[in-house]
């Protein structure tokens, strides 16, 4: 058990380790500075989990108390800083990696949520929040529609994830088996989604509609 | 009384139901998928009470502990998804729905925070954010300046229910008493903004101040 | 000691009202309306505080409870309503006044995170947050990416006046010593940085993070 907690903490740090990257690289493309860079990579590995702390009352937040997320997340932000052409490189198997965060952010997001006794539909999208909020927060820093809202099947990943873990604790499941299943599931779906570049459906618009989303004042009603 | 409480629960998810049709139907407007229009509809009927009772120590907030939110939430995100041009075209009535989810959110957000130990000023403050908080953080994830920082009277109607609702506070009046006549004076505020377009005044610029004014990298002082 | 108790209270007022102002000159730019100006007053004069508070678990937030906080930021922001011309005259004892307020929230802001707990590291880093964290939700809220992320030494003034109250805690000084130190280093360092135009270095960007660098719907990884 020891091990496999100690195994799961590991994760945990790469996983912030690769969102932080990603925080990071979308800093330095928007021409922030060292400090901008630094707060991006730590916004995008730890805001997910911070969120859901925030949410289900659990603070202060992990992610503020155990000081190796903000280690992790500065190192992301540094390699970066000093290296940037080599990560722009690493795309590809960063996207894995980001795979791998994901899921494990969702699963232990979920089993967090049911720990502090959130009914099973709300601890899956906590889970989910968990493993979409940092790079969420990081793209309202960067004055952008969250990239999660209107891409690929990211979120239903973490959302798929999550929902196995929360039913396999409905259904009396040890947390190791439906975590395992959970994160596979969020892992192979993401890989599916980037190897067959699959997408979620966009409703059609009315001419009204249109005319509309070209960026003007003019709102929807409140 | 009990009848009373099952009345405002009900109007309580009929608002929740429109605040949800005005996140979607922005999310529609800006090209997100179905799930971004999901997401928008949860945030644009919810955000407002779960920022409130972030605020005042009320975790996790109702709107993640009550399921009825969120189903109320999706399927609103659903109706507009598979019947856009449908609801399109409901627009007038929906605002007249959306003046009444107003005018409910903001007299019973005032109450929450006054239960909560708040000090009057602030509960009217707290009850006005309730009615606006959806869509303020609607338009944040949009990349957009909230609508309700720069229209018509729509924050002022929350406050001046809100607040009435307070005074009654103070007053030793009863709530359902003051509840009625905060809600009728929002609804009513919103009503005549709609229907005489009622604007707020906006501040005389310096020649220095418009130059500013066009999007630029140029700041105001931190 | 209720002399000093005093001064500081009397100082943190004064640092909300500069903060309030430089909220209510950024939505004066935009064209935001009297309601906008007002809520971008109070939010950058006490976002940082209350951003802080809900982290460490200080609910309700002191910016919420005690009416002062609110009394000020709508003072300035009336004033800049109504004598934009002036308070646009006035930039420059403005910064300096801003100096004085960011020292002051970020030590005290470190202070408060100290007492409820969180290690050293995280203390220096929520005191600068209390220094920032205004100007950051209010950039956020006109939908721009904070200034702080891509400007001069602001943050890094925030973070070195904090850490030093939190060093002089772990060696045992009294408050009123490292207090004094670390704003006087963060009030020195801004200054500094004001007078010689200091600023942190950006990363440099492959040809292919420049083509992103434009504003476009292609993203960095997640």
């Amino acid at each position: 058990m020891n091990t496999l907690e100690t195994f799961v903490h590991v994760l945990d740090l790469i996983g912030t380790f690769v969102f932080a990257i990603s925080g990071a690289v979308a800093a330095v493309n928007r021409r922030l500075d060292i400090f901008g860079i630094l707060v991006l990579s730590f916004v995008a590995g730890n805001f997910g989990g911070i969120t859901r702390d925030l949410l289900i009352g659990a603070v202060p937040p992990a992610g503020l108390t155990d000081g190796r997320y903000l280690l992790v997340s500065v190192f992301a932000g540094l390699i970066t800083f000093f290296w940037y052409a080599g990560v722009d490189r690493l795309r590809s198997p960063v996207l894995l990696f980001d795979a791998a965060g994901l899921s494990l952010f969702a699963v232990a997001g979920a089993q967090k949520a049911i720990e502090f006794g959130l009914n099973p539909m709300m601890a899956a999208l906590l889970g989910m929040l968990t493993g979409i909020g940092g790079g969420m927060t990081r793209d309202v820093l960067l004055a952008e529609i969250p990239q999660v809202l209107r891409s690929d099947l990211y979120a239903v990943a973490a959302l798929a994830g999550a929902s196995i873990v929360v039913i396999g604790y409905v259904l009396g499941l040890s947390y190791g088996v439906s975590a395992l299943a959970g994160g596979g599931v969020c892992f192979g779906l993401r890989f599916m989604a980037i190897r067959y570049d699959w997408r979620l459906p966009v409703a059609h618009l009315s001419a009204r509609g249109r005319a509309e989303a070209n960026p003007s004042d003019e709102e929807p009603p409140r």
